[in-house]
């Protein structure tokens, strides 16, 4: 058990030499440091918070807390939702959001060198001004791009476009004893050593700070169009998924339910979207896009894609296709997760993958379910690849007895997605939040080679200690209650 | 250092149990499993040779060896161009190319389970016929796909496709000790820990032994058109490839020379490329390739592409729309490194990869370097990805003078490299044969941080021991001798 030290006087001091007049102690510290987007996995106010800007700075401070044993915990926007940056073993917190620089265009090779605090919709507005798009599309554009890089983000465009590994040419990283590396290059191909960049990218936080950052863009298509589709159930919106997939190429193809979608239209203060077509109430929607560099490209899969949908059971397919009436109904997508949030007390979430054409088996499995507790459920998907946020909330449960239920459903819902051949969590992480059900899910094999990894990394386990592979003795974890007995660990 | 021990007949006794018939030793061994491609890295018989057949076996053979200290070395096809697959510490080579099963399509979410040796051709043809394609590709289609798994291959068509790392979604791992691991799922999108898939993909059989793969196929695009234009002097098709790969999408973006291609034509006995334009000799060429569903979404760029080629410099420029036409001049392009093999003695080669804009600068550089020397030179590219094969090759010099001088013209080719911001490999990788370069290219600190990874993996160092991060003692490897003096080991 690693032993870290309390930061004293001295250090503060030493600290503040290197970044004079950020660090941050005692009770001026912004609360907003110690948690992220998840409040029921908790909250921990660290001892110091610093607002970084280099490179050089945040080496100055991991060498002086390698040295010190002070654990350290670095976060973007902290827009997380399984605690990745909230620092549950106190130290320092180093914040990057304040690392908004845009530092070079190469237009010729489609990318851009960044510091990590740019927020993702600025990354993309800036590409976009040069006819480049950064593609990957998670719902949160108040995310930064390395918080999206430390967690390898998705979003709704993975289906086309893939998620932000595939767009990670190269990193600066200080490691935990305040090393520099410049890992990789900005070129196209490259196969050379073991792939670091690749391993970093969604660590979360745990081998290394990344202080800047090669993307690869792509030339930005010049249309796109939306699809939407009313369905009066879910099963026939769901059981269409795999037959678009295989006989459509769409950027975009997400699912969700009349109840989010009224919540959502509520706290934007607006209605896009039909809520009955013909006097019969819509359950389901189908949402999707397509583009291209041209509308001869485009068209025909427009043509195609509404007879086939009507043919699976829409009640109506309508056509998006300028660029206000697509932001009307995209802007209501966008605010699903808070909206949710918004309107309740208690929520908690878990964010697994299944093969696409066990969407709709996975879905009855976890309503069903839930049908013997108090909470109420709320789902939406990205059905293209089938990723899925499941959220369990209440406004009117105790938090203690919603826990325990919600851990029953979730031990409930890994066990099933397992069953499926699915995966713990399609973009969310780990963090600390869902170690005991990975740890489960994968097994110790698995989570020890990892941990050999991270002590590769970080001998003396002072970056963002008790996360993703490793849990910190004395911390409960969601889900280590009513841990079901299983006799043994089941292999894999 | 380590020490590895002799395999003594009780050892090959447990090997037979193991795999009976087929543990292959002393002058039984095919001495083809003693090299790759690239002769003048050298050959290495090993103590024995085993062609395996399931991921058990596998699992045996490495218990065993890890419990008594022997090297074990594994091969597929044995294509590379880099040593990787040469037992250079003698003990065991496993051989992956009977395991030649396809396990399982998953036409629903794209992907194919496979044994790791199956050959690219093959794999790439069985999915063709679902309607599927395998998108990476090598110009060597008889590699294995667990060979182009574990060097990460590149390819003609990685500026649209990507490469192999890109493809993989799950893997059987056999582990140095011998424990079996599965790692990955068939998800099409996952952030679960560190990526162990894409840390063992590429890392050139020094991890551990992949046994089975999950393999991301695509829906195969139903029309492909290839252009051809030939130039009059290389430099202004090399000035339109950052033009093209921003105004285009071509699926594939070569080039080559007037030498290769008369070589290449010789090798297949058959004339397919114009060497001449209304009297004028043809210097070089560019080959590009367009994919899509439909011809109304290939046509107008071929009307685009044609203009702007002329505009460029091209002395014509021929579409080849049908299939017989498409291959007899792919079947030109593919041979051209077997054609290079066949007509000369002695050849080495390197892989660079640059900016796509500083191709011409960098062909420019190396060739005047080579003036220099009494070898030849023959080279070409993936344009559109900056990815460059270039070759020494001579019938006349001494073996010994030929190394001294490639040495020499090697260590100016990769620091010309570094400095136009490129990296050493873009998709051969490191094997032995690189190791020198490699070490210089990044730096130690780098080197050692992938050691420290190697060591987590295979403590006892058994597996592929003196490759990709670690030399091995008593071994002099290419670049050695030779080495600039540069007083300390460069910033990278």
């Amino acid at each position: 058990m690693q032993q870290y030290n309390s930061l004293t006087p001295e250090l503060i001091a030493e600290l503040e030499k290197i970044t004079p007049g950020r660090v941050v102690v005692e009770e001026k510290i912004n609360p907003d440091y110690g948690r992220d987007e998840m409040p029921i996995y908790g909250q921990r106010i660290p001892s110091a918070t610093i607002d970084v800007l280099s490179t050089e700075e945040v080496s100055g401070i991991m060498k002086l807390c390698y040295d010190n044993n002070i654990p350290v915990t670095t976060r973007g926007a902290g827009t997380g939702l399984v605690g990745g940056c909230v620092p549950i073993l106190g130290g320092v917190v180093i914040c990057t959001a304040r690392m908004t620089n845009i530092l070079r265009w190469d237009d010729d090779q489609f990318a851009v060198y960044t510091q990590p605090g740019v927020l993702l919709q600025d990354l993309k507005a800036a590409a976009l001004q040069r006819g480049l798009m950064y593609p990957p599309d998670p719902g949160q554009k108040l995310g930064t791009i390395g918080g999206n890089v430390s967690t390898n983000a998705g979003g709704m465009r993975a289906i086309k476009y893939g998620t932000t590994k595939d767009y990670v040419r190269g990193m600066t990283v200080v490691m935990p004893n305040g090393e520099i590396m410049k890992l990789g290059k900005n070129v196209i191909k490259t196969s050379m050593g073991y792939n670091l960049t690749q391993l970093i990218t969604g660590a979360e936080g745990t081998l290394g700070v990344i202080t800047e950052l090669t993307m690869k863009l792509i030339k930005a298509p010049k249309f796109e169009i939306s699809v939407m589709a009313p369905f009066s159930t879910l099963a026939p919106a769901l059981d269409a998924v795999p037959a678009i997939f295989k006989s459509f190429r769409p950027t975009a193809l997400e699912f969700f339910e009349r109840e989010i979608l009224i919540l959502s239209e509520e706290y934007v203060g607006k209605k896009v979207w039909p809520r009955e077509v013909e006097g019969e109430p819509v359950q389901a929607y189908l949402l999707l896009i397509f583009d291209g560099d041209s509308m001869d490209e485009i068209e025909p899969h427009l043509e195609r894609i509404t007879d086939f949908l009507l043919e699976a059971g829409a009640m109506d397919v309508m056509i998006a296709d300028t660029p206000n009436k697509i932001q009307d109904i995209w802007s209501v997508r966008s605010v699903f997760l808070d909206a949710i949030f918004e309107s309740h007390k208690l929520y908690d979430e878990n964010d697994v993958v299944v093969p696409i054409y066990k969407i709709r088996e996975y879905v009855e499995f976890f309503v069903k379910e839930a049908e013997q507790y108090d909470f109420d459920v709320c789902y939406l998907g990205h059905a293209g690849d089938g990723n899925l946020h499941i959220f369990g909330v209440s406004n009117t449960m105790e938090e203690e007895e919603f826990k325990r239920q919600i851990d029953l459903w979730m031990w409930a819902m890994y066990d099933k997605a397992k069953e499926l051949d699915g995966e713990l969590t399609g973009e969310h992480g780990i963090g600390f939040g869902k170690i005991a059900f990975y740890e489960d899910y994968v097994g110790m094999p698995v989570i020890e080679l990892q941990q050999a990894i991270k002590k590769t990394f970080d001998p003396k386990m002072i970056l963002n200690p008790g996360k993703v592979v490793f849990r910190s003795e004395g911390v409960q974890l969601p889900g280590d209650n009513n841990r079901p007995n299983r006799g043994k660990v089941d292999e894999r």
